[in-house]
């Protein structure tokens, strides 16, 4: 099926003038793009822009979509007593259907806010992939692997394998290391292994916190970048790591120079305290940084849009430069990086023979006029609510703020019960 | 009229137990508020809380309502490129007109995000007042004062003078001596004289940029604050202090002993990467700190949901603190330190006799799923686009998204014209 959307702003690129354009999605992709009014396709099923703006869909980098489930339980408490006495006591009592019901819920929001792929880890991977299915979403799926598991680490390989590369195309996976302090150098090395043997790409928490890099150089005599690095971890791997915010420039070269895809997750990293990640420098030195919302229960909020905000914000006052991260920079890490970092091809702008993964914000509102600067707009002033329209692989899952794709007041009724269910369990 | 506000959630407060509640308003104020289901008043208009939360409007302790129309012009540059550059030239030539415009359309902003109380400080005042008249809103307006100006001084004295009290008490006003770095100590003086002499408050920035303080040290021989103090301008006088970033301790001693409110700005102060301010350490020594949102062209969002949860998680990174600023202290910043930093008494509380300025979020919304905590889902996952309903003094301005007071096409489309003017007159 043909889908022209029609009469749309886009973002100022090389050799495209600051005019609405028209975008025709054939199938799974882009087809063309050229000035408003003047595609002509009788038979495609038309969207009026209305002077919205086309951009490409959200690519949120990071996350574990199921735990929108403990979402605002346990806020502003030490990070160790939240995950003592909140998150782990409850995710014991997770079934595959609450990871199933908790996903869902997310890839609506997500829908509603613009994302249209994302990268999760998580336990119940299966669930989150039939969620995935369900929803229209493309994601990139790994199941968290730790230490002290054997049958479950073969099946973690294994779910790995059998996803690869379902719903149309639009799940793929990784191998889902957790980190460097919770898998021995022994279980890094078998997922490390498994990734030659299958060509998987690997998603790991890296250097999120202080402490993380005392515990690891306490047990290996090294920072956990170096330490990862010594192992073999980086080279000839496709590795999306996960925060990367303490680093040193030893440790800036070591990614930049092994291609390591680095997931940003500036409210997360605020809301829990870890720190301020070296962005600037980090792209200073060409690496891939993405944007990621980590877990809405560590944010609360998967809106990428505040996240864009965020992550500009955050690197100017880490900075003192209020040049840090200018907003044209937030948006690309935003699509093309995260679909670098999810190992995307043909995913991340809106260009001829790109996959038609993209969304329209609603430029008619108060809170976004007068219109100097689109760009501008995108990144601080426009909110994931301004989003009306969401296409992921040529099909609509969004059209004029109505989800057609997912059944939200079901899935708010489900969620409810699996919250009651978890804490009376 | 009564206007009866039925099954609504209220944040957990003494007294209160989680349940939904019916507000009764009558004229102006809040006459009671009971357990929901057991107000009985025939007579009241009723609005159905429909399992919304019902909070104080928020205070939007600083802005400059008219610089919405440079939204996003001029965005990641260094400060002074921007002002000189860009803000300065287009405020040169603006008019009466423009700034009642642009105030109108922040106005709308405002009532379509939940604030319901402001304090601003711009030029040709009389047009902002204007604007606040019309929308039902509550402001606390200051024209700024600098140097070099007699008759322009008398006239902002007299404006301040004229326009206390007016639009049914909706709008006070407040002298606006625009910092000590524009206004030399001859001036402060003058503007504390009038102060006196009408008892009227002061709204000023302070200490916003390191390079502030050295300039001030350079001219005076001290830091800002302790400048301020020296000229007498904290002691028994009113004083709504914007920014407040580059503090030491001693300064913070003297900003808690006089009583002086703080509106912090952290969005701005991010941006125009002027600093992290010592909040944790305001709050600790028993200074009232509200929140602000600066100007929509340093923000570039009047949404004070955004900058409440910028406040909290700013708080949390910037002293490496997970529990720093919980969310129901965010709260209390937003509504009753924004109301009393505007010296507004009765307001900012849901309570009996208190001003029946007050809004209801709609949490029936997939990104506030599930409820585990009314105070977490309002700081970190809400935003403006989920305030629904906004009432001001007993006036409903907005009810389940529909703006009563004014006309939005008009607004967006006179803001344009502005905008044309400014950048060809």
């Amino acid at each position: 099926m043909s889908i022209l959307i029609s009469d749309a702003w886009m973002l100022p690129q090389e050799g495209f003038l600051k005019q609405k354009y028209d975008i025709l999605v054939e199938g799974e992709y882009i087809a063309k793009i050229a000035p408003a009014g003047t595609i002509k396709c009788p038979a495609a099923k038309v969207i009026q822009g209305n002077g919205s703006l086309a951009l490409p869909g959200f690519v949120n980098a990071h996350t574990h979509s199921a735990m929108s489930l403990l979402r605002g339980y346990g806020d502003d408490m030490p990070l160790m007593s939240w995950l003592n006495d909140r998150v782990w006591p409850l995710e014991a009592k997770m079934t595959p259907e609450d990871v199933y019901w908790g996903s869902l819920l997310s890839c609506l929001e997500m829908i509603k806010s613009g994302t249209t792929a994302f990268a999760d880890m998580y336990f119940f991977m299966d669930s989150t992939a039939k969620a995935v299915e369900e929803s229209g979403l493309r994601a990139s799926l790994s199941a968290a692997i730790i230490d002290g598991e054997t049958k479950d680490f073969q099946e973690k390989v294994e779910l790995a394998r059998i996803w690869q590369g379902k719903a149309d195309g639009r799940i793929t996976t990784m191998l889902g290391p957790h980190s460097s302090y919770t898998c021995s150098p022994a279980r890094l090395q078998e997922v490390m292994e498994a990734a030659d043997e299958y060509d998987l790409a690997m998603h790991i928490h890296i250097a999120e916190t202080q402490s993380e890099i005392e515990q690891i150089e306490a047990a290996y005599g090294k920072r956990t970048v170096q330490h990862l690095e010594n192992l073999g971890f980086f080279a000839g791997h496709h590795v999306l790591g996960a925060h990367l915010v303490w680093l040193n420039a030893a440790e800036i070269d070591i990614l930049a120079q092994n291609g390591v895809c680095v997931a940003h997750n500036p409210q997360s990293n605020m809301k829990l305290a870890s720190g301020i990640a070296p962005v600037p420098a980090m792209l200073q030195a060409g690496i891939k940084v993405a944007l990621g919302t980590d877990s809405s229960c560590s944010n609360n909020s998967l809106d990428m849009l505040a996240e864009m905000k965020a992550a500009a914000l955050l690197a100017k006052v880490g900075t003192l430069d209020a040049t840090a991260l200018p907003a044209a920079k937030v948006i690309e890490m935003a699509t093309e990086n995260g679909a670098a970092a999810l190992d995307l091809p043909q995913v991340g702008k809106l260009e001829p023979g790109y996959k038609a993964d993209l969304i329209l914000l609603d430029m008619n509102k108060p809170h976004l006029a007068p219109l100097h600067d689109l760009a501008s707009q995108v990144v601080y002033a426009a909110n994931g609510a301004d989003v009306k329209t969401t296409l992921v692989n040529g099909q609509v899952l969004m059209q004029d703020y109505e989800v057609l794709v997912l059944d939200e007041a079901k899935i708010l009724s489900e969620v409810k019960k699996c919250c009651k269910n978890l804490f009376y369990r």
